[in-house]
C-alpha cells in the first residue's frame, strides 16, 4: 500500500483538499491518504517547500508526495512528478520542490503531459484535474515515464545561503514557525561542537551563544540552538521569538566566537 | 473497505470530531476515515452543502459522507440517511444535502430510528451517537432500509437561482471561498462558447469579460471565468476578489452582450 | 490493524505534525493514522487532556493515542507510554494523561527508555524523535516493558473538583469549547433526575434550570444542560455562552434547589 500525502494552501472549508483525496481515492483506492497540512499561507511556495522537506524522507519508499500551492495555475507554468531518492513528488514547476531537489541524491523529474490527464483538465483547478491522478497513478504503481517527458530545469527558489566571515558565520531568518521560533539558514554543522563560546547576533543584538536545548535557559528567556531539522533556530522558552524580537524572514543572523574580555 | 468522510463544523481542538471518527473506528474498523473538513462556518448548512458538493462526486462508489452542521441538534429535526447514485450520505434534515440531492439521478432517503442508535442518544451530539453509528453501518454495507422508514420530503435550502434576461443573465454570488473568489450562481454552460464577447457587472460595476483562465489577466487584476465546480467566478489574480470589491454572497452579478460601438 | 491518532499544539502549516506521521507511517506500515487534532492551544496541557477524555474511550480497543503538547521539551521531564483500559497512550509527563488516568480502571505506565529511541533523539523535537516511534512500537504489537521500566508516579494535573453544599452544588467552568459552551466540572449525575426544579448561576447570575436540550429554550437564550460528556454545560442555542456571558475558566457555577415563593 503506497501512501499520498497532501500539502496545499486551500484550507479545508471550501472542499476543495478533500476534492484532491477523492480523486486519489477513487483512481488509488489502496492508498492511505494522509492530509499532512492545507493550512501553507497563500500562494507562499518558500512555505510549502520548507513544510515539505520536514517530513517528505520521513515517509516509507514509494511515499507519493503532492504539493499543490500554486499562484500560477492557469498559466504556462509546467506540472512536473519526480522520483526522488525512493519518494514521489508531485507538485506545480515553481519553487516548491526546491529543497528536496537540493538535498538529493538521486532525481528524475517529468513534465506531466499525459493526455488522460491533461486533456480535460479545468484551466483552474489543476491540484484536482491534474496533481491527484497524477499522484494516484504514481500511488499505483505506474511509472514516472508514463506522465510525461523528462525535464532538467526545474524551477529553483533562490534560497539565501549562509557565508563564512572572518568574525563567524552570517546568515538570516528565513522562517518563522508557528511557535514564533525563527528558523535560519545556518546549518547546525557549520558550528563548532561546544558552540557555548559563541555568541549570536540577531539584527544587530546580541542573544547569547548557542545552547542545546529550551531547559538551559529560564522559561521566558530568549535561546538560541539547533532545531529539530538541523539548522541554527533563535527561540524564545515557553514564547515567541518573532513577537519579542519583533522580525521575520530576512532578518540577519551572526555567529562570532566570543571575545575574551582578559 | 468502504470510505467515510466527515465534514463538520467542530473544529478539531475539543475532541469531537475526533470522538466521531473513534465511534466510526471502532464499529467499521476496515473503514479509512478522512477528516474532509471541521472548519466550516459555525451552523453554516449551505457552506456545507456547497462543500460536500465538491467532492461527494468525486470519492469511489460506495463512499459514506458524513455531514454534520447541526444548528438544529435537540430540536424535533430528523437524522437522515441516503444512498444518492451509488454513494451513502448522513446529515441532520437540515438542508445538508440540498445540492446533492438536487443534482441525483436516483435517491433514496430513510430517517434514522434504529433503536440501537437513537436509543441511548445524547441530546446534544447526535454526530458522535447517532450520525457516527449510522455512517459506520453502511460502511459495514449495511442497508438504508435496517436505519428507518424512508422518508420523501427532505428539507432543501432555498438556493438563489440565476434567470435569463433581455440583456443577458441575471445571478449572484453564493459564496466566497478562502481565496476570496467570489462563486456565483451563473452556470458556466448558460454562457456562449465564446463568452468574449460580453461583459460582466457585479454589483452594477464592470468587471470585464468572461475569460478563460486565471493567466488572461495581470497580476491583481480582476478576472472572471468559470470555475472549476462549472460555475462562473469572479476573481483577483494572486489577490482576492472579495476584499478588492468588498462584495459577498447576495451581490448582484449580470452577464451581458458587450454593446457594439459602430 | 492497529490505529494511531495524533493530538498537539503544532498546527500544520510547518510540516512538524507530518514529520510525526511519516515516522509512524514508517516504523509501522499498517497502521491507520489520524489526525485527531494539531489545534490545541499552544502548550495547554488541559486542553489537551480534555480533549483526549472526549474520544480515547471511543477507539477501538488497541488504539495508540498519542499526545504531544510539550512547553517542557528539552527538560527534565519523562516521555511515558501506558496502557490504560485495553487502550495504549504516549505522552510527556506533564499531565497530559490525567482525565484518562483519573478514570482508568486499570493502568500500566512505563518511562521511555529504550536505547534505539533515546539515544538519537533531538532534544527540542521528541514529537517524531520518540514519541512518535514509541507508538510505532506499541502500533507493531510491542510491548510496554521493552519501552522502559515501570513509573507510578505519572504528573497529574490539579483538577478543579466540585463540591456538594448546603444550598446544592459549587463548581466552576473548566473550559468554554470552540462554539462558546461553558464546560464546567459537575458532573450530570450530581442533579437529581428531574432537574427543573433547580436553579443554576453563573458567577452568581442566575441562568434558569438544568433543562435537557437546546430546543428548550429559544434561539438566542441561555441554556443550561447535561452536556455529550456528562458534564454540566452553559450554552447560548445558536450562539455562545462565553461571549454573552464573558466568562472563562475558572468562573464559580452553582446549582441550588429553588427557592419556592409559596
Amino acid at each position: 500500500m503506497r501512501r499520498v500525502t497532501l500539502l496545499t494552501d486551500f484550507g479545508t472549508r471550501d472542499g476543495y483538499a478533500a476534492a484532491m483525496a477523492g480523486v486519489v481515492a477513487a483512481a488509488a483506492p489502496e492508498a492511505a491518504i494522509d492530509h499532512a497540512s492545507h493550512a501553507i499561507g497563500q500562494g507562499d511556495v518558500f512555505a510549502a517547500t520548507l513544510a515539505l522537506s520536514r517530513y517528505a524522507r520521513l515517509y516509507p519508499d514509494g511515499t507519493v508526495h503532492v504539493v499543490v500551492v500554486d499562484p500560477g495555475v492557469g498559466t504556462a507554468r509546467r506540472p512536473l512528478a519526480a522520483r526522488v531518492d525512493r519518494r514521489y513528488f508531485v507538485a506545480p514547476d515553481n519553487g516548491a520542490l526546491t529543497l528536496i531537489l537540493q538535498g538529493a541524491q538521486e532525481a528524475a523529474i517529468v513534465e506531466v503531459m499525459d493526455s488522460e490527464i491533461v486533456a480535460d483538465a479545468s484551466a483552474t483547478f489543476h491540484g484536482r484535474d491534474i496533481f491527484a491522478p497524477a499522484a494516484a497513478h504514481l500511488a499505483r504503481g505506474g511509472t514516472l515515464d508514463e506522465l510525461g517527458p523528462a525535464i532538467h530545469d526545474p524551477k529553483l527558489l533562490a534560497v539565501p545561503q549562509p557565508a563564512r566571515t572572518d568574525t563567524g558565520i552570517a546568515g538570516e531568518v528565513i522562517h518563522a514557525d508557528r511557535f514564533g521560533n525563527l528558523i535560519t539558514n545556518i546549518p547546525g554543522d557549520w558550528l563548532e561542537r561546544d558552540a557555548s563560546g559563541t555568541t549570536v547576533t540577531v539584527a544587530g543584538e546580541g542573544v547569547g551563544p548557542v545552547r542545546r536545548t529550551y531547559g538551559d535557559v529560564a522559561a521566558g528567556a530568549v535561546v538560541v540552538l539547533v532545531g529539530s531539522t538541523g539548522m541554527l533556530e533563535v527561540s524564545v522558552r515557553d514564547g515567541s521569538a518573532a513577537q519579542r524580537l519583533d522580525v521575520g524572514p530576512g532578518t540577519a543572523v551572526a555567529v562570532a566566537a566570543r571575545e575574551d574580555r582578559g
